[in-house]
């Protein structure tokens, strides 16, 4: 099989994806090779490709939620063999020396690690993504997908999966707890079956009724539409826990105050800056936390969760030619929850 | 002795404090009269007395870092008798039911605590404080104050002391970590104290080289002035813990990047709401908290702390008659750390 691989990459911030080509490099001392089948398009993947953050580099071939099939391994590749069914989330690497590290926390590595795409390679190259048809990476950044998952969608959990699995988990949520989701998108929709899954209570809390069927069936207990503001006095410190998925700038304070004493919210998303009142959190003992993605050992976990407990991303399968119109209904919400990117059509 | 009770009190937010004078109630059922010998002065009783947060009640009696003596006891008290040094802090009641009274964190009750001044008693009346010589209070709310502890510099425990003491203790500080104290005024020495006492790694952070000394003096190992900036980038990432004790307005995500992986910052002043980044709390898993004094238990306990350690309160003795010129000199910041009322002076 070629290294040279069909992609789709963006130029710059103001253009849109367009076919490119770019070659893989042959998979050397604990490097695999694997065919990429289906990758997911994350809402990060359009904040980079418009330079948001503004630390973009082009060309950029996004994508960090790939699945696909080993094909080819390097030298003392000891975990993986031809045909393994693998998963690559957001990282492709780390320092592996530091304490965040060691701890298997490679998300928080010291010298941070080296994103799946728009990061810097240890031999100082660009990284490209999963918009395109195969990747080169060390053994050590791969994860098994159990047998029991569809390989479509199974794409999204390497992302939007552990991102909401990781805090839920590290946080302590467990039975009895009273969790609230807020924003059903690609995150909230995964917290929602997390949450419920580790035995909480879980209450989706969105702008508009509009969702509320979804939440239902995707296993939430109840459902708060937000839009008028009532539900912040009606349910006024009475969560345990909120996780809150949402991007766009909202008003922290008014969900802080849903918490009870010792409550915790952990933000997933990454609004700009919100004014947080100090009184919101002296006076319950209110804790506002953030959390990244999460590590290579618990996104492992987590897909073993997933296959144990019959969670899936809810999907909607797209050509890789479909990309931009995708980005357009993403800025709308229009996806339940996730799109999958099918490669298949860029190896023909 | 009369329940007439010399005291100052306000009268508008624009008023200078005045001397006044307020009938104490006979203590009834579980409840003693105390005697005043000494009132510390709270930065707080400069906001309420000048409506800063918006719930003042006129006249106001300022005070809840009272220290004195057991001067009658009314029926059914066990716990004192008269003759016992005492101290009352900032509530004097608590609905004593809900799960946070019955957890002994009578500051975070569900139905709200009765503060000590500008309160409401449950027979409805207004709270009257420490600015006076004597005050009626339920047992319960009354502790101790160990025979090895002074009385005047001992008051501000009652707030200033247990404010500090209880979050450090409630996030587990200990042996080995590296803990910040942001501010150091009557707050933040008291923080200083209880963290090298709980056996951390203390460093001062304050504007200027002003204070530097005086942290060494108090026992932290280390002092950063924050004026230039230039320590947010050479001490990222290197503390604990922060306890964040300053009022005045101040970039927090700032601090909150000096905190390591899994690194709490905890405010106990109450800032005007400020910008939090969620990148500040996402990229190292971060968590902002707020903490509000402390329960009666607790305060108990930090008292025979402070015995145990030789741990009170630096301050500067005033008269009553100069609580006006005092406020004044806190607005600037001139006292080192705490003034504190005799009230023998109100007694002639």
């Amino acid at each position: 099989m070629s290294l040279t691989t069909p992609a789709y990459a963006i130029h710059s911030p103001t253009q849109p994806l367009e076919p490119w080509s770019l070659e893989r490099r042959e998979p050397g001392e604990g490097e695999v090779l694997i065919e990429i089948d289906f990758c997911g398009v994350c809402h990060s993947d359009l904040h980079f490709a418009r330079n948001e953050w503004g630390f973009s580099i082009y060309p950029m071939v996004p994508g960090h939620e790939i699945v696909g099939r080993i094909t080819r391994v390097g030298s003392g590749v000891s975990k993986w063999k031809e045909g393994d069914r693998v998963g690559v989330g957001c990282m492709v690497d780390s320092c592996r020396t530091c304490p965040s590290c060691l701890a298997g926390e490679e998300q928080y590595c010291d010298s941070g690690s080296t994103f799946t795409y728009n990061g810097k390679e240890k031999d100082g190259s660009v990284s490209y993504g999963g918009y395109s048809t195969q990747i080169t990476v060390t053994q050590d950044f791969v994860v098994r997908i159990p047998d029991a998952l569809p390989m479509d969608a199974t794409a999204p959990l390497l992302c939007a999966g552990i991102t909401t699995y990781s805090p839920l988990r590290h946080f302590g949520v467990k039975p009895g707890m009273k969790v609230g989701i807020v924003g059903l998108g690609g995150l909230g929709h995964m917290g929602v079956k997390f949450a419920k899954a580790m035995g909480a209570h879980v209450t989706v809390l969105s702008q508009s009724e509009r969702k509320r069927e979804d939440a239902l069936r995707l296993g939430a207990d109840d459902y708060l539409a937000t839009g008028d503001g009532s539900v912040f006095e009606t349910h006024a410190s009475q969560f345990d826990f909120l996780l809150d998925t949402v991007s766009a700038p909202h008003d922290l304070n008014a969900y802080l105050g849903l918490l009870k004493l010792d409550g915790q919210m952990v933000v997933v998303g990454i609004p700009d800056p919100t004014p947080v009142s100090a009184f919101s959190l002296v006076l319950k003992r209110r804790s506002l936390s953030g959390s990244l993605i999460g590590g290579i050992r618990e996104t492992q976990e987590m897909l073993d969760f997933c296959a144990e407990h019959g969670i899936v991303c809810d999907i909607e399968i797209i050509q890789m030619e479909q990309i931009n119109e995708a980005y357009e209904r993403m800025l709308k919400s229009d996806v339940r929850y996730r799109f999958v990117i099918d490669l298949a059509g860029l190896k023909a």
